[in-house]
């Protein structure tokens, strides 16, 4: 007896496309991120795996992932959950601004720190700025815990209570269990279940589209660790074009 | 103090296109009735209703139309429930038939019987009838309260738990609660909260498309009798093309 997660990251997006740091601005997919959602789906259809449940981010763009695949795989009737937790890492003062140009003013190091760094977050975002959620009615129940900006460490902190209290329950209930969310939300997500280092997870890169499963045990760790792409060699191909953004 | 419930019956579909009845055969939206659903939701967005929570059915036309119409007024975050009690009125054997040739080949009083009659059902649906429901997942737990067939008084009856149980609810929390759903599904609960007759809901026919808002007192009733169509000229010229439908 085994539990079943699936893990969708959301298909390209227009800030994706545009090279820009996105974080928690709420932008559309792009006709690419949608064909992207629905191969996700007849990916999962033709190997039958077939989600009961499915978790979102309050994100369009994973949510219309999410929408698109479970269509895609004649599953768009389960129940749906959603959730802040599973947000993409708020990106602070660098929501809005072009990685490449970033990459210019602040130079390699700095740049890498803030996107590959564990615990080093970006200058937070000022309450005012054009790409701050501040006031956004889908995150009036946080209070205190609505961020200004997050390492990935903090995402892993805000992630935590939801894996444990959520979807490690939807799986226990022996629900197979999808989950349609973020580069960094996922990243801090398989790090807690492959046990992967502060240090090696700047390494992982997670392709858009790409459904990965995970088959755990009664401990909700993975029987194969690092899960399994349906299609893996378009999943390496992905991943490879991911670590090289900004460059 | 008035609650709000929205109610939205999904665009036109590929079998409303072709005239065939439908029922619980889960058939996709055309791209008019796409078009419809984003539609619905620019006209909300510019009425400033919002929706907290939306509930719909487990068929993909209600679904895909919350999912635009949701999109397009930015609420595509708010909290899903989706239950088989919203689901169109099963039409039994109907179901795949061409609406033309049913009305020349059973007649004209037979087939607004079937139609628009209260509590006459048409023939039960055979299990292995290629447009049956049975052995559909998404049904595997209804067990005996799975229909063949229905009549509209069925639906209200299968209706009435949900509205008193889950959607009630919702909107005593002071939620602004949508439901997108189905002609007779729709049909049946405006019938409750206006308290019309079994006679006179034969003539009531709900546009496709058209979000259609009810404020209700403190006992759910309607402050205004009918509520109100953000469009009301569209949706009286789009209701008597329902009414004409089959002919």
């Amino acid at each position: 007896m085994t539990y079943t997660l699936v893990l969708v990251r959301h298909g390209e997006s227009d800030w994706n496309a545009k090279n820009l740091f996105t974080g928690w601005v709420d932008v559309d997919l792009t006709d690419k991120g949608r064909a992207e959602g629905v191969r996700a789906g007849q990916q999962l259809k033709d190997a039958g795996i077939l989600p009961d449940i499915v978790h979102t981010s309050l994100l369009r763009r994973a949510i219309t992932t999410a929408n698109l695949s479970l269509d895609a795989a004649d599953r768009h009737w389960i129940p749906v959950k959603r959730d802040w937790r599973l947000n993409e890492r708020h990106y602070g003062a660098l929501q809005g601004k072009d990685k490449k140009q970033t990459l210019e003013q602040f130079g390699e190091e700095q740049f890498m720190l803030w996107r590959r760094s564990y615990d080093v977050p970006p200058p937070p975002i000022e309450a005012d700025d054009e790409f701050s959620q501040h006031g956004d009615p889908r995150y009036a129940g946080l209070g205190d815990a609505m961020p200004a900006t997050e390492c990935l460490k903090d995402v892993v902190t805000r992630l935590m209570p939801y894996w444990e209290n959520e979807i490690q329950t939807d799986l226990a209930d022996g629900l197979t269990v999808m989950v349609a969310a973020h580069g960094n939300s996922l990243r801090a997500l398989v790090k807690t279940l492959d046990g992967i280092s502060d240090d090696d997870i700047a390494g992982l890169n997670i392709p858009t589209g790409m459904p990965l499963v995970y088959e755990l045990d009664a401990s909700f760790k993975p029987v194969t660790p690092g899960g399994r792409y349906l299609d893996p060699e378009a999943a390496r191909a992905a991943a490879e074009a991911v670590a090289n953004q900004g460059r």
